[in-house]
């Protein structure tokens, strides 16, 4: 099923540089294996914050708990999980 | 460009039941000849609630405002918009 | 999945006494032939408000707006849907 | 009498590693003790977020307020409590 | 056990005067006899607003309910329920 | 007059155990006093949280800023004062 | 002792104009009354807003509240309270 | 002196639509008339939503309430002023 | 014109004790000699918290910016300006 | 298009002085250069905070997101974009 998750993302100032780059690029990769996946199809960035609106397809509530607690940022996220369903006017549905 | 809008419908307990029934059919309609064109991609329902997440995607903020001012039920809604920007992750950016 | 639900509910003081009675009985036919079913296994009344919190056992989230779109009070409450997964300290897990 | 219980993490990001495993490890084995004795009957995990709701079946304030108190992680959590009550449409009660 | 309770009054404009002064006095009755048989043991004013912050002494949620729920203000009320325990400062204690 | 007051304590996880242990001793004895004087009659424990609520029976505004500035935990708390009326169903008043 | 008290007026928009306009003039008069009496001794429009910030000097809340329930747009209006101390730094205190 | 002002307006639904209309009217001219002279030099839609942000030049708050407490929309409108200051950075200073 | 100022001040718990003495004296001396010239008229402490309410009589925007931001404890509050008008009850107007 | 972007500064207290003046030159110079471009045609300080109201013009979200999270500031800002819309009433349009 389909879920909107807003994440935002609070990097602490005093994180030492190279960690935060590596932490960074961690991230990235994760969520393009599974943006091939087709497990995250979507993924925008809100203008002028550093977070992200995206969708996610997965089975149930426990993968996609999985997937965000092991996000390589997710120590220093907020994360809104909002379910989503069909909407009736949706000529995809 | 791409626009994340949430919408809120309250119509009043009060309004005749015609004219409901009418509105909303008509507001469907008007949904759906968007989608066929393009301009709005994604319609999600959030369960539980006469609301919506979707997509716009128009030339600037007028085009924008004159396709919501137009929504058969904008006068029973309450909008929200949210511009978006090409994630630095995204596999199809 | 389970999801978590709030619903409050705020009947109009001028909807016919008649009717609120009938919608509230027919409410609470319909909450608990779910209830047997197995799809709603908790409901618990929040102290001093109108309101609920539920626990909803369903295939996903099309099933449950299904569900909660259908309820008799539908158009009287606010309801906000809250996605669970297993917690890693539940014995029952 | 039941009780709602949201508890929402939030672990300092310079707690010392071991120490936080330590204390997450005590954390959960007070829960499970709990859970086994009746008095914490539910735990579920938000998804997307270090938190959980929970409910817990106690003699009154005082016992609830000792056992949350008590948590090995209480000094990092937000936690609200809400009073609950037996609903009417509750097929078990 | 202790209930701090706020309850905050929104009477509509265009309800019939009697049906108002009848409906208060009702509520004054009420308040008293559970005030004299030591349910209610206080209840101040907010200054400035129609509004009350009580403390009760019940034996759990549900006669709490109850009791609230059987106000003859309840369907004009926004009620807020907080649960109480000792204070270790408390000298009473 | 009296005063309703809520007292939510953060004290910094980095402070001295020694230090912390000494202010916790010295604000028990500060509220005890005032406690035994009559100036601050009520004090309960919000069930789940460092918090309480208060009532202060003192001359003025000012009087009652003086004696909450003076608590040795007022540097970590946030404090919400609500000034109270009689009510007019109090059966005391 | 010294209040701070802000108001928010909401009047009906299908309140009477007669009567409208007559309890828009009892307030005037009330409110002149108590400013001449030395109770009242500030009242300031917010810009933009049918509302005022004003500073009450009462013996207590009981006289506080006495004064704005009386007040003749009391049940239209939103009321918040705030309780003043001298300033350190005041030059007249 | 400069302002930022953001008008939200809520016409009530079961207005009159011949009082509507001149209403809409009336306020056009209104707000034309003072961006004619000056005083209202600048004046935004908000996308989606029913409400502009404007700016407004003039003497001082006596001034600005006068203009916008005659506005013919104002019975129907939530009004937030911001006073401004010429910022450091600007090139135009 | 006047304006409406509450201010928030939280002095971080690390700072050296003696620059914060230092720098509390300062902010006495400063808002003083305001006081003493007619820009700050009122400034009253908010029962409980470390803040205030204020009222200053400047020229415009540009000239209470520069006070406020010259205010020695600047660097440490919360700051909320209301721009004020003439109340058309006031009898000193 | 026009954007509205709120921008709020909270730079650390710990952050090196050097640093901290060097940032905000750039910061200058950077909105000096937009400014001078025409791509961020209004500047406006809030009065009292560190924050600042501007509109930007730039081609669409993408465009507007660059300048945003290039802003030397931009780690230590909060910002929030409004997308506009040309106003039914400007006389400009």
């Amino acid at each position: 099923m389909l879920f909107h998750v807003r994440m935002d993302v609070h990097i602490p100032h005093d994180l030492d540089p190279g960690v935060r780059a590596e932490t960074v690029a961690k991230e990235k990769a994760y969520s393009q294996e599974l943006q091939r996946q087709g497990t995250w199809p979507h993924i925008w960035r809100i203008v002028g914050e550093y977070s992200n609106f995206s969708i996610f397809d997965v089975a149930d509530g426990d993968e996609l708990h999985r997937i965000l607690s092991g996000l390589p940022l997710f120590p220093y996220m907020d994360i809104h999980v909002t379910p989503l369903a069909t909407h009736p006017s949706d000529i995809n549905a």
